[in-house]
């Protein structure tokens, strides 16, 4: 196992209490070229990434996600679906690309590329010592998003990011993952009902007694009763006009 | 700068033609659980892998890509969006979930979180000094993959990766990427134009230059012209009637 293996595999767990400590211009920069170092599809490379410095938009930016840790981190990134320097291409040449970037395949294309450079993020962060957050609570309120951060058309802030430096009283750990026999299959989706279910069982009761050491018994919960809680409202219903007001997943 | 920072920066790029040696079973399974320890939102998990070793499924994914690197390879992965998992928990309660894993939200959680995924695995193997590239090739006929792979409803092939030990005679290199000063924006988008145009022409040069030098001067487009090239057909144009069939991006 390569020291990489290692620190992916045991040292990750979402930070949310940060020193008050910020990341010099040069880690800040360091970490977002190891995020546009990774694969991105075609080389289309459809991403900006926004560094939040201004106290003012950091304050609105958390009262979007209602997270503490929103304003106070190292660094506040969010990471922005970016096709607005393809259709300035498209403008010199008097194209007609807009229904590339319009496609459900170009939101797939733009949401994975992303998601790769911020994981690289990610990864960079961690192996500095420092901690990392994603923060989906972005989507709570694109449109204001999008106003705070002066989004132009075919742009769209998929998710934040806080870093920093642990605070001493973070005591997070690795949280359990689904057994890998369960993730994983070969060759064909594993459709054994019975075995299904005996992986969610073994992992409910792997999280329950996660949550029960972590909080001296105060929780307990299994994955699947946290699952059913969550999904059973649908979340952030606005999120197809909001791509649509976007210039995406248009028709 | 951490040995892992510089593995990101300087190491990373899509490798197509790999030694024929095989991956052991627990190198797989090391990747699958690196990417397993990523961060996935709101704790779904909504993913699965599946490792492909049938030479009659690689050969027919093969066909699917027109990429002779998805059938000679050391593995080759599929990563899957999948909300199987989460449907059979809410089958157990007679619940109301599938409104959360139809709508757009749940596509794009579930997209992300099969990205950083596959964004550990493709770090971890890169560690091992294996080589990869992605496959958004999977996406040419969706249909078909999943047959093949027998997927089931709620679950969506986003993306595959080849993964091996580079052939002696693969000499691929690190690609440029966009000017950070054009990706990377301090609290509010660069909407000035004049300057957005001037980082497209430094990097168009750069790009130029790139393909004239590995080429000895038999390529030499500017990125500009690739992506006019690339996104002026509109790609994979059935992929929204996809995800619908599959049972996501429903209103």
């Amino acid at each position: 196992m390569s020291d990489v293996v290692e620190q992916l595999m045991n040292r990750h767990h979402s930070v949310r209490k940060f020193k008050q400590e910020p990341l010099s211009k040069e880690t800040v920069k360091q970490l977002v070229q190891a995020g546009q170092s990774a694969s991105t599809s075609s080389y289309l490379q459809t991403y900006s990434v926004i560094g939040i410095t201004d106290p003012e938009i950091k304050k609105a930016l958390r009262e979007v996600s209602g997270q503490a840790y929103v304003e106070e981190n190292g660094y506040l990134f969010i990471f922005v679906m970016d096709y607005h320097r393809h259709e300035l291409i498209n403008e010199q040449i008097d194209g007609d690309m807009e229904k590339s970037f319009q496609s459900a395949e170009g939101l797939l294309v733009g949401t994975i590329d992303v998601a790769l450079l911020a994981q690289n993020v990610a990864v960079a962060a961690e192996s500095l010592g420092l901690g990392i957050v994603y923060l989906g609570s972005m989507r709570n309120d694109v449109a204001r998003v999008k106003e705070l951060l002066k989004l132009p058309e075919y742009t769209f802030p998929l998710f934040g990011m806080a870093v920093g430096v642990p605070a001493d009283d973070e005591n997070g750990a690795p949280k359990p993952r689904l057994p890998f026999e369960s993730v994983f299959h070969e060759n064909e989706y594993n459709q054994d009902k019975a075995e299904e279910l005996a992986y969610l069982k073994e992992f409910d009761d792997e999280v329950s007694e996660y949550y029960k050491k972590r909080t001296g018994g105060k929780r307990s919960e299994t994955w699947s009763q946290q699952i059913a809680g969550f999904l059973s409202s649908k979340q952030r219903a606005d999120m197809l006009d909001e791509l649509h007001k976007s210039g995406f997943i248009e028709r």
